[in-house]
């Protein structure tokens, strides 16, 4: 049997310069240049796995050293090693005796730790001949578990608690595969507003979705009420009563803040609040939810949630009615897994942040998952969907209708094209030489 | 006027081999080398202003790339531009629309700010001649509020209730100076009982303390509870009923399995257990002590705690007995300020953390502020004590009768030997390079 040792890991700076046209501008971050450490191991057998994170420019240097750290303790494992003990190299790289102690298990090592173990799971899948998702679907309840790492969350979640959903889930599981390959994983749109977008383009952008079927639209605000007003009863009107809209406020605001400004924004129906302030303020978005529960609009959260220990108390405290796991600030596949598990537990739909550069061809595996052999359920449900940059991929996302189709190539569907990366590498990749 | 623009910074890796005899162990951190990035700011006039974060070995090149990327945001900027208007400054640091992705405000980024602005306040501090503490005490309460970014905490404490504690403790300052200056601020000692000691030593170790004045001792635990028993039970015995133990067992536990842990270990009277569980797990914390309460142990916790928004919440949520905050971990004296108020607050004292590299250099200015200018009581409270590594600094910690004699010496105390930098850098070092 083949080891698939690996033996070399490389790990790039890829940035492109979407601040130039405002694209994912937000209250807080206003000149976005979407970029990701991008990582390649390769086996001994020449077999390659591809892995990223996402940031937005400027620090993307940290993360890539922080990769570069953590690659001694891959480098030299095989793929069987690892995945026979998936929680213990999980812990290896997460509870490094020394490199703890400048996360633990938040911030750059966290995103540093999910762009190696995206690109473990990608050699994981590709050497098993799957897309990631029918990886997981396939895989035995109980191999499942062995990947996740329960420490700090068993007092929300046993072990055994979490084999008993999927076990469960087995039930009927065929079925949900063949409805997703047929009909796909329902989608909203982020694309038609961006806070830096005119009105006009906003209309247009607009126009143009509901002609290709999107019925679900999410709105930036936060930087001023009265811009938010207009844009809110613009694009309200623009989509029509049935459809749904979704505001996002970036954590531009303080807990009163939030509930203030959003009570005036309540006459436009948004279904959810993303973000309203700290995404470290679990209580305060408790406290945000119970004020905004009797104007029907839920809180959402999650892209900056660092770990599984804030999702637990987010879920414990009642404080978000949206899940939003993000395949990149969690640790991989396998702090994704407690996650999903717990938001069962706790009967809160899971909403994934997408957009930036590859984070919906990451994240559609796990809400495939979520679907097929978590929830069994789509109410409440979509996955995040922004339509930039996904040309750089060898396996773009396929949308039709609004929906996600289910990917069929093998792996996790980062595998960047070579002739991208080289042309935007930060500093002196050819995009960058021309623009300084 | 001098503008004292700043322009240059540097920023150094230096490590010392504590791993080598176990100095610094604990449960989860079982071979610490203990380390800090070393950062140095020059004005144009040749002052230079010397801050650091600490940190226990691999990584600390990750915080060294940090600084670098931050320094853009300081070069250039003169000290009175900064100190003019503080709050923008921190918020220019932490909240920079690409950097705080990789954030926000916790992890690699958060400590190496924390080295940014410790040098920000040393070289303020000597600019105007007086040690930091002395320079807090003297300054104008407004001003003092004018370097907290109160964002994302007036839900617990308003920028009117931080000033009003601060000019209500104006009365009785001078006696407080003048106490302070004769007897100093009590500390407590962590050097007897690390976990990789043998019971010889941690023998040998608490009869020298006890000779030199110490009566409030910490132990690690954690690994192994008939280990623990055992220590507990020695250092019980070595001290006598009436001196103080708090034992510390450095996030090993799920929230069940440190109630259950602790509560063996109650015949021993510990004051406090020290970070039961996750530094995340404010709701974690809370239940465990709700749970110890009655067994007369209180819940420490602060030293990864990694900014305001957290220590708000267990303040909130009475999920800690005792603030333990840290000079490097939180964004320097800014943040420090705001945790010390609402520590205030809400009645809890603050028990620094120190130990590790030039943390008690740093923080014992921040707990000489607390009690002159903010809590006025000396209940319950104390300042940890290592002694390690202090020769390395230009004005190393003074200790008299267990007790941290205010530093007199102009500035933040953190300016390390330049000799002691050089034979430490790592991996060039001749410590290191000797070690290969």
């Amino acid at each position: 049997k083949m080891t698939k040792k690996i033996i070399k890991l490389t790990v790039r700076d890829v940035r492109f310069p979407t601040s130039l046209e405002q694209h994912g501008s937000d209250a807080m971050h206003t000149d976005p240049d979407y970029s990701v450490a991008y990582v390649v191991i390769e086996t001994d057998q020449g077999m390659q796995g591809y892995g990223l994170t996402f940031t937005v420019g400027r620090g993307t240097e940290i993360v890539v050293c922080a990769v570069e750290a953590l690659s001694a303790l891959v480098v030299g494992k095989s793929l069987e090693e690892i995945v026979s003990d998936f929680r213990g190299f999980y812990r290896l790289l997460t509870s490094d005796g020394q490199m703890r102690w400048i996360g633990p298990e938040k911030g750059v090592i966290q995103l540093a730790t999910a762009a190696v173990l995206n690109a473990v799971w990608d050699l994981w899948a590709r050497s098993e001949g799957k897309p990631l998702w029918k990886l997981l679907v396939d895989m035995d309840p109980r191999k499942l578990i062995s990947c996740i790492d329960f420490r700090y969350i068993t007092d929300a979640l046993t072990e055994e608690e979490a084999l008993d959903i999927l076990v469960k889930a087995q039930t009927g599981k065929q079925q949900r595969v063949d409805q997703m390959l047929k009909e796909g994983y329902p989608a909203y749109t982020t694309s038609c507003a961006w806070l830096g977008y005119s009105d006009q383009l906003l209309k247009q952008l607009c126009t143009d979705a509901l002609n290709d079927g999107w019925t679900k639209f999410k709105v930036k605000v936060g930087a001023d009420l009265k811009d938010d007003i207009r844009r809110c009863s613009l694009i309200r009107q623009m989509i029509g009563p049935h459809n749904t809209l979704m505001i996002d406020a970036n954590q531009r605001w303080d807990v009163g803040e939030a509930i203030t400004w959003v009570t005036r924004l309540a006459e436009y129906k948004p279904l959810w609040i993303e973000e309203p302030t700290s995404p470290d303020d679990i209580l305060g978005h408790a406290a945000i939810s119970k004020a905004l529960a009797p104007l029907g609009i839920g809180v959402a959260t999650g892209e900056q949630c660092h770990n599984r220990v804030m999702f637990k108390q987010f879920l414990q405290a009642s404080a978000l009615q949206f899940v939003q796991i993000d395949s990149c600030r969690l640790g991989s596949v396998n702090e994704n897994l407690a996650v999903l598990l717990m938001a069962h537990k706790f009967k809160v739909p899971v909403c994934p942040h997408a957009g930036g550069v590859g984070l919906c061809e990451l994240v559609q595996h796990l809400i495939l998952f979520d679907y097929i052999s978590v929830s069994a359920s789509l109410d409440n449900r979509m996955c995040e969907f922004v339509d930039h940059l996904h040309q750089h991929f060898r396996s773009p996302v396929v949308i039709q209708n609004a929906h996600y189709m289910p990917p069929k190539d093998p792996g996790y569907s980062c595998e960047m094209l070579e002739s991208s990366v080289q042309t935007h590498q930060y500093p002196q990749g050819q995009v960058w030489k021309k623009l300084q």
